[in-house]
């Protein structure tokens, strides 16, 4: 069944929702993306989201055409005419369609905005109870990986590369240590019970649920580090998984085919994905 | 008036020229794209151009929708419909628009190929009288420049920032060295008369324009050297240029408000530019 995406101020079916083939996100990957939870018909850590749009759309000078309350209205009201209960809430704002093809900013074209749903079961997705197997690829990306733009085609081929390997996410590698997954940020708990994952920074995105997940964690008095890690660090640790809002908290088994701990998901990373879940529920707007 | 373009089978008015929000293209700038230029109402150089996007596809491993044959058919067509003199072929193929997002490649979708024209008087360009500045930006490209996908952020960064300081292209700087410009390869001309431009690699974009410049330089017997310079020997050289399907040779007169010479077009430049328009003339199809 067709559901109902936003476009530029119209609420239209997903079939029917188009952008001009001169709108910059498709002729120059122009633009910025959030992609929200939703939980109980609810909106999950909507606020860090919208935060890290403003701060995306302001590094690249683009001025956002709607204000974030607004926008947060827009993503509500899609989760209600989708009857959504469960899944997630896409946006994607660009610098709008001109009249040509220019590198430069155009002047005096408002930006697109669209938005649309997809149902997803997260939590009781399959893959939480069995983990996931990573592939290791290198990360080619540009150096401005702290801007959440849709110039993702480097994560394309790098999630490409897992889905043809039977893996659920590639994890990137760059000067020997682990940025980030290819749609995902990057944890291990070592064997003195210590979580690690990287600093934010130009190399990462600074992930939403990586930023929930260490505070919740720092709460309940877990030794947090925030460095980068190698592979073979990640293959000695006790525990390891990734964060995103479209998957959580979720185990990674094994790298390269290679098993880590006994290739279950671990104690740690269940309890800390039970706790994120239940932060989720609590503060769903 | 409403120009004609084309969009995955039909011939439509641009401002009706529209792709699914799902765009592939639009979601993850998982996409290639050629300009060819238009003149005399024919076709330049477009057998490098088809060439380099079927290199391009292969590297994405992104299937054309139509022969290479078809492609060159459709735009001739928007050739003539657009009644176009002088000016530009954009076309641009994506890995089409499944029924949701997901990262890896979607099965069964067929990919998305759309053109459009655009008027330009290239040969009579004020610019190729006067020259154009570059400024200097550091180049924080991904590592496969070579493709020449639509992932062009760092480019439209690069190339802002150009146009804010009045310059007209943005040589890009890695290592010390120029890679090449937003949207141009980049030459200089030393002292002794030896040209030089970057050698291919996954450095930088290969050039159409700036291959058919190398070799007619050399069948002038000119002294061609491929490899990467630097700013000083550019600021140092008796003159400079870029090149590309939409200015053919363009003379550069200064880098970061600092004149090359005497700050005027070098007569070796425009020498270059009167050869590579008149190969352009008769190799046009």
């Amino acid at each position: 069944m067709d559901s109902i995406a936003y476009v530029n101020g119209s609420f239209v079916p997903l079939s029917e929702a188009k952008v001009s083939v001169l709108d910059r996100g498709f002729l120059f990957a122009d633009g910025i993306y959030e992609v929200a939870a939703v939980l109980d018909g609810k909106l999950i850590d909507n606020a860090s989201h919208l935060a890290r749009l403003a701060r995306s759309v302001g590094e690249i000078s683009l001025a956002l055409p709607e204000s974030l309350a607004r926008i947060e209205e827009i993503q509500k009201e899609l989760v209600t005419r989708n009857n959504l209960v469960s899944g997630l809430v896409y946006l994607e704002v660009t610098r709008g369609a001109d009249t040509g093809r220019d590198f430069a900013f155009p002047k005096g074209v408002k930006p697109t905005l669209i938005l649309f749903t997809s149902a997803k079961d997260i939590v009781n997705a399959p893959s939480a109870k069995t983990g996931i197997g990573v592939i290791t690829v290198p990360d080619i990306r540009w150096t401005r990986r702290d801007i959440k733009s849709v110039a993702l085609l480097a994560q394309v081929l790098a999630k490409q590369a897992a889905a043809e390997a039977g893996a659920g996410e590639a994890w990137m590698i760059e000067d020997g240590k682990v940025t980030e997954g290819g749609s995902s940020s990057a944890f291990i708990l070592t064997q003195d019970d210590v979580l690690v994952t990287r600093q934010n920074g130009s190399e990462i995105l600074p992930g939403c649920t990586r930023k929930a997940v260490v505070a919740l964690a720092e709460e309940r008095q877990l030794r947090v580090e925030e460095r980068a890690f190698t592979i073979e660090e990640a293959l000695a640790a006790k525990e390891a998984f990734i964060t995103s809002a479209s998957s959580f908290v979720q185990a990674v088994v094994s790298i390269d085919g290679k098993k880590i701990a006994n290739g279950k998901p671990g104690a740690m990373t269940d309890r800390l994905r039970e706790i994120y879940v239940d932060f989720a529920r609590k503060t769903a707007v």
